[in-house]
Protein backbone atom coordinates (compact mmCIF):
# COMPACT_ATOMS: atom_id res chain seq x y z
CA UNK A 1 0.00 0.00 0.00
CA UNK A 2 0.88 3.83 -0.70
CA UNK A 3 1.96 6.31 1.22
CA UNK A 4 2.21 9.87 -0.53
CA UNK A 5 4.75 12.03 1.11
CA UNK A 6 3.52 15.61 0.22
CA UNK A 7 4.91 18.63 1.20
CA UNK A 8 2.66 21.60 2.18
CA UNK A 9 2.79 25.17 3.53
CA UNK A 10 1.87 24.83 7.00
CA UNK A 11 -1.14 27.41 6.88
CA UNK A 12 -2.88 25.18 3.83
CA UNK A 13 -2.00 21.79 5.60
CA UNK A 14 -4.54 21.15 7.29
CA UNK A 15 -7.03 21.61 4.79
CA UNK A 16 -5.59 19.79 2.27
CA UNK A 17 -5.42 16.93 4.77
CA UNK A 18 -8.99 16.72 5.08
CA UNK A 19 -10.15 17.69 1.75
CA UNK A 20 -8.11 14.19 0.90
CA UNK A 21 -9.86 12.11 3.40
CA UNK A 22 -13.19 14.03 3.08
CA UNK A 23 -12.51 12.89 -0.93
CA UNK A 24 -11.84 9.27 -0.06
CA UNK A 25 -8.58 9.78 -1.80
CA UNK A 26 -6.80 9.02 1.27
CA UNK A 27 -7.88 6.74 4.48
CA UNK A 28 -5.81 8.50 7.17
CA UNK A 29 -3.43 11.85 6.58
CA UNK A 30 -0.53 12.07 9.57
CA UNK A 31 0.36 16.10 9.28
CA UNK A 32 3.90 16.99 10.88
CA UNK A 33 5.12 19.95 11.27
CA UNK A 34 9.00 20.58 9.60
CA UNK A 35 10.47 23.53 8.49
CA UNK A 36 11.87 22.95 4.72
CA UNK A 37 15.12 24.24 3.57
CA UNK A 38 15.79 24.56 -0.34
CA UNK A 39 17.11 26.98 -3.01
CA UNK A 40 14.29 28.60 -5.37
CA UNK A 41 16.06 30.89 -8.13
CA UNK A 42 19.54 30.59 -6.46
CA UNK A 43 18.36 31.93 -3.13
CA UNK A 44 18.11 29.52 -0.07
CA UNK A 45 14.57 29.27 1.84
CA UNK A 46 13.87 28.51 5.26
CA UNK A 47 9.69 27.40 5.60
CA UNK A 48 7.31 26.42 7.48
CA UNK A 49 5.96 23.95 6.41
CA UNK A 50 3.74 20.30 6.65
CA UNK A 51 4.49 17.11 5.92
CA UNK A 52 1.24 15.07 4.63
CA UNK A 53 1.98 11.08 5.18
CA UNK A 54 -1.24 10.08 3.37
CA UNK A 55 -2.14 6.61 3.55
CA UNK A 56 -3.75 5.25 0.20
CA UNK A 57 -4.23 2.12 -2.20
CA UNK A 58 -2.77 1.15 -6.16
CA UNK A 59 -6.06 2.02 -7.24
CA UNK A 60 -6.28 5.86 -5.73
CA UNK A 61 -2.84 6.95 -5.89
CA UNK A 62 -2.82 8.55 -9.05
CA UNK A 63 -5.83 10.48 -8.38
CA UNK A 64 -4.43 11.70 -5.36
CA UNK A 65 -1.94 12.95 -6.86
CA UNK A 66 -3.81 14.73 -9.95
CA UNK A 67 -5.86 16.11 -6.87
CA UNK A 68 -3.01 17.42 -4.89
CA UNK A 69 -1.17 18.95 -7.93
CA UNK A 70 -4.53 20.71 -8.70
CA UNK A 71 -5.02 22.41 -4.57
CA UNK A 72 -1.14 22.57 -4.17
CA UNK A 73 -0.06 26.33 -4.20
CA UNK A 74 3.21 25.67 -5.42
CA UNK A 75 4.36 25.55 -8.94
CA UNK A 76 6.21 22.15 -8.48
CA UNK A 77 4.78 20.54 -5.39
CA UNK A 78 6.72 17.76 -3.66
CA UNK A 79 4.72 14.37 -4.11
CA UNK A 80 6.24 11.28 -3.55
CA UNK A 81 5.62 7.84 -3.03
CA UNK A 82 6.78 5.20 -0.56
CA UNK A 83 5.42 1.71 -0.70
CA UNK A 84 4.99 -0.23 2.57
CA UNK A 85 6.98 -3.42 2.42
CA UNK A 86 4.26 -5.30 4.75
CA UNK A 87 2.02 -3.63 7.08
CA UNK A 88 -0.95 -5.14 9.54
CA UNK A 89 -3.83 -7.22 7.49
CA UNK A 90 -6.21 -5.18 9.75
CA UNK A 91 -4.95 -1.72 9.09
CA UNK A 92 -4.98 -2.76 5.14
CA UNK A 93 -8.06 -3.69 5.13
CA UNK A 94 -9.26 -0.59 6.97
CA UNK A 95 -7.41 1.38 4.61
CA UNK A 96 -9.32 -0.54 1.52
CA UNK A 97 -12.64 -0.11 3.23
CA UNK A 98 -12.09 3.93 3.46
CA UNK A 99 -11.37 4.94 0.01
CA UNK A 100 -12.66 4.27 -3.19
CA UNK A 101 -15.50 5.69 -5.49
CA UNK A 102 -19.08 4.46 -4.13
CA UNK A 103 -19.27 1.65 -6.50
CA UNK A 104 -15.89 0.43 -5.42
CA UNK A 105 -16.93 0.21 -2.10
CA UNK A 106 -20.67 -1.36 -2.42
CA UNK B 1 16.95 -3.11 7.96
CA UNK B 2 13.00 -2.48 8.56
CA UNK B 3 11.38 0.83 9.95
CA UNK B 4 8.59 0.13 11.71
CA UNK B 5 5.95 3.45 11.08
CA UNK B 6 3.66 3.43 14.12
CA UNK B 7 1.01 6.08 14.95
CA UNK B 8 -0.07 6.36 18.78
CA UNK B 9 -2.45 8.36 20.63
CA UNK B 10 -0.15 11.53 21.64
CA UNK B 11 -0.31 10.76 25.62
CA UNK B 12 1.01 6.94 25.24
CA UNK B 13 3.37 7.65 22.47
CA UNK B 14 6.41 7.74 24.72
CA UNK B 15 5.92 5.19 27.07
CA UNK B 16 5.19 2.27 24.06
CA UNK B 17 8.56 3.85 22.97
CA UNK B 18 10.57 3.50 25.41
CA UNK B 19 8.98 -0.04 26.11
CA UNK B 20 9.75 -1.07 22.57
CA UNK B 21 13.59 -0.25 23.11
CA UNK B 22 13.84 -1.65 27.35
CA UNK B 23 12.18 -4.75 25.87
CA UNK B 24 15.35 -4.68 22.72
CA UNK B 25 12.68 -4.93 20.27
CA UNK B 26 13.82 -1.60 18.87
CA UNK B 27 16.97 -0.40 19.02
CA UNK B 28 15.99 3.09 18.68
CA UNK B 29 12.62 5.20 18.13
CA UNK B 30 12.52 8.59 16.76
CA UNK B 31 9.01 9.44 17.97
CA UNK B 32 7.15 12.99 16.27
CA UNK B 33 4.27 15.07 17.32
CA UNK B 34 1.63 14.76 14.07
CA UNK B 35 -2.19 15.30 14.08
CA UNK B 36 -4.12 12.53 11.94
CA UNK B 37 -6.99 13.45 10.15
CA UNK B 38 -8.94 10.08 9.29
CA UNK B 39 -12.78 8.68 8.74
CA UNK B 40 -14.14 6.29 11.56
CA UNK B 41 -17.64 5.16 11.45
CA UNK B 42 -18.93 7.76 9.00
CA UNK B 43 -17.54 10.75 11.16
CA UNK B 44 -14.21 12.60 10.09
CA UNK B 45 -11.62 12.46 13.14
CA UNK B 46 -8.45 15.26 13.32
CA UNK B 47 -6.57 13.40 16.33
CA UNK B 48 -2.96 15.09 18.27
CA UNK B 49 -1.01 11.52 17.70
CA UNK B 50 2.88 10.97 17.81
CA UNK B 51 4.33 8.96 14.43
CA UNK B 52 7.06 6.08 16.09
CA UNK B 53 9.80 5.42 13.33
CA UNK B 54 10.88 2.08 15.20
CA UNK B 55 14.36 0.66 13.94
CA UNK B 56 14.63 -2.64 14.69
CA UNK B 57 15.97 -5.99 12.04
CA UNK B 58 14.16 -8.26 10.84
CA UNK B 59 14.83 -11.25 12.92
CA UNK B 60 12.50 -8.75 15.68
CA UNK B 61 10.31 -7.08 13.16
CA UNK B 62 7.40 -9.81 13.98
CA UNK B 63 7.72 -9.60 17.39
CA UNK B 64 7.55 -6.13 17.41
CA UNK B 65 4.56 -5.72 15.57
CA UNK B 66 3.05 -8.47 18.07
CA UNK B 67 4.05 -6.24 20.99
CA UNK B 68 2.44 -3.43 19.43
CA UNK B 69 -0.55 -4.89 18.95
CA UNK B 70 -1.20 -5.82 22.33
CA UNK B 71 -0.68 -2.69 24.16
CA UNK B 72 -1.79 -0.31 21.19
CA UNK B 73 -5.09 1.44 22.34
CA UNK B 74 -7.15 1.37 18.82
CA UNK B 75 -8.71 -1.26 17.65
CA UNK B 76 -6.81 -1.15 14.88
CA UNK B 77 -3.48 0.38 14.39
CA UNK B 78 -1.14 1.69 11.81
CA UNK B 79 1.69 -0.12 11.87
CA UNK B 80 3.71 -0.50 8.61
CA UNK B 81 6.84 -1.44 7.81
CA UNK B 82 9.47 0.63 5.35
CA UNK B 83 13.16 -1.32 4.51
CA UNK B 84 15.88 1.22 3.86
CA UNK B 85 17.67 0.39 0.46
CA UNK B 86 21.04 1.21 2.61
CA UNK B 87 22.22 2.11 5.71
CA UNK B 88 25.26 3.22 7.21
CA UNK B 89 27.14 0.17 8.33
CA UNK B 90 27.88 1.07 11.49
CA UNK B 91 24.54 2.08 12.19
CA UNK B 92 23.41 -1.16 10.95
CA UNK B 93 25.88 -3.25 13.59
CA UNK B 94 24.99 -0.91 16.15
CA UNK B 95 21.45 -1.98 15.47
CA UNK B 96 21.75 -5.08 15.44
CA UNK B 97 23.69 -5.24 18.42
CA UNK B 98 20.83 -3.17 20.52
CA UNK B 99 17.65 -5.58 19.47
CA UNK B 100 17.49 -9.31 20.23
CA UNK B 101 17.55 -11.78 23.44
CA UNK B 102 20.00 -12.28 25.18
CA UNK B 103 21.35 -15.85 23.59
CA UNK B 104 21.33 -14.10 20.26
CA UNK B 105 23.57 -11.05 21.51
CA UNK B 106 25.71 -13.79 23.83
CA UNK C 1 15.24 8.91 -6.16
CA UNK C 2 16.26 8.43 -2.64
CA UNK C 3 15.62 10.30 0.40
CA UNK C 4 18.55 10.48 3.32
CA UNK C 5 16.95 9.88 6.60
CA UNK C 6 19.40 11.72 9.18
CA UNK C 7 18.81 12.06 13.11
CA UNK C 8 20.54 14.94 14.86
CA UNK C 9 20.40 16.57 17.98
CA UNK C 10 18.25 19.69 17.76
CA UNK C 11 20.42 22.36 18.30
CA UNK C 12 22.54 21.04 15.24
CA UNK C 13 20.24 20.08 13.15
CA UNK C 14 19.18 23.26 10.78
CA UNK C 15 22.63 23.99 10.15
CA UNK C 16 23.71 20.43 8.69
CA UNK C 17 20.58 20.69 7.03
CA UNK C 18 21.37 24.14 5.10
CA UNK C 19 24.66 23.09 4.44
CA UNK C 20 23.52 19.85 2.19
CA UNK C 21 21.62 22.71 0.15
CA UNK C 22 24.16 24.85 0.05
CA UNK C 23 26.89 22.51 -1.00
CA UNK C 24 24.14 21.51 -3.02
CA UNK C 25 23.82 17.57 -1.51
CA UNK C 26 20.33 17.85 -1.18
CA UNK C 27 18.12 20.08 -3.57
CA UNK C 28 15.52 20.40 -0.47
CA UNK C 29 15.57 19.26 3.26
CA UNK C 30 12.50 19.11 5.85
CA UNK C 31 13.64 18.86 9.42
CA UNK C 32 10.91 17.64 11.77
CA UNK C 33 11.72 17.78 15.57
CA UNK C 34 11.39 14.27 17.58
CA UNK C 35 12.40 12.80 20.46
CA UNK C 36 14.54 9.75 20.18
CA UNK C 37 14.76 7.00 22.52
CA UNK C 38 17.76 4.63 22.55
CA UNK C 39 19.90 2.51 24.36
CA UNK C 40 23.59 3.36 24.71
CA UNK C 41 26.10 1.87 27.10
CA UNK C 42 23.25 0.23 28.94
CA UNK C 43 21.50 3.01 29.55
CA UNK C 44 18.16 4.38 27.95
CA UNK C 45 18.25 8.06 26.67
CA UNK C 46 15.63 10.21 25.11
CA UNK C 47 16.91 12.87 23.27
CA UNK C 48 15.49 16.06 21.54
CA UNK C 49 16.79 15.60 17.96
CA UNK C 50 15.28 16.89 14.55
CA UNK C 51 14.61 13.78 11.70
CA UNK C 52 16.31 15.44 8.22
CA UNK C 53 15.14 14.22 5.37
CA UNK C 54 16.98 15.20 2.67
CA UNK C 55 15.45 14.84 -0.94
CA UNK C 56 18.87 13.94 -3.77
CA UNK C 57 19.58 11.85 -6.53
CA UNK C 58 21.15 8.08 -6.89
CA UNK C 59 24.62 10.47 -8.11
CA UNK C 60 24.90 12.30 -5.09
CA UNK C 61 23.86 10.18 -2.34
CA UNK C 62 27.52 8.98 -1.52
CA UNK C 63 28.88 12.37 -1.29
CA UNK C 64 25.83 13.23 0.94
CA UNK C 65 26.36 10.82 3.16
CA UNK C 66 30.48 11.37 3.13
CA UNK C 67 29.30 14.92 4.14
CA UNK C 68 26.59 14.25 7.44
CA UNK C 69 29.91 11.49 8.92
CA UNK C 70 32.28 14.26 8.88
CA UNK C 71 30.14 16.64 10.43
CA UNK C 72 27.62 14.84 12.31
CA UNK C 73 28.58 15.35 16.12
CA UNK C 74 27.81 11.44 17.36
CA UNK C 75 30.23 8.45 17.14
CA UNK C 76 27.49 6.31 14.81
CA UNK C 77 24.86 8.59 13.40
CA UNK C 78 21.70 7.66 12.25
CA UNK C 79 22.14 7.38 8.01
CA UNK C 80 19.27 5.82 6.40
CA UNK C 81 17.78 5.62 2.08
CA UNK C 82 14.90 5.11 1.02
CA UNK C 83 14.21 5.34 -2.27
CA UNK C 84 11.08 6.08 -3.56
CA UNK C 85 8.62 3.85 -5.42
CA UNK C 86 7.40 7.12 -7.50
CA UNK C 87 7.28 10.76 -7.74
CA UNK C 88 6.19 14.14 -9.74
CA UNK C 89 7.90 14.21 -12.72
CA UNK C 90 8.18 17.75 -12.12
CA UNK C 91 9.40 17.51 -8.77
CA UNK C 92 12.43 14.86 -9.85
CA UNK C 93 13.48 17.58 -12.48
CA UNK C 94 13.65 20.11 -9.81
CA UNK C 95 15.42 17.75 -7.71
CA UNK C 96 18.26 17.27 -10.68
CA UNK C 97 18.86 20.65 -11.69
CA UNK C 98 19.54 21.51 -7.97
CA UNK C 99 22.06 19.13 -6.56
CA UNK C 100 25.48 18.22 -8.80
CA UNK C 101 28.44 19.85 -8.92
CA UNK C 102 29.03 22.69 -11.92
CA UNK C 103 30.05 20.40 -14.47
CA UNK C 104 27.04 18.54 -13.73
CA UNK C 105 24.75 21.12 -14.43
CA UNK C 106 26.40 23.37 -16.90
Amino acid sequence: MPTAYITVPVDEADELARALVEERLAACVNAVECNSVYRWRGEIHDDEEKILFAKTTDERYDDLQTYVERHHPAEVPCIERFDEDDELSAFAEWCDGSVGTDEERS
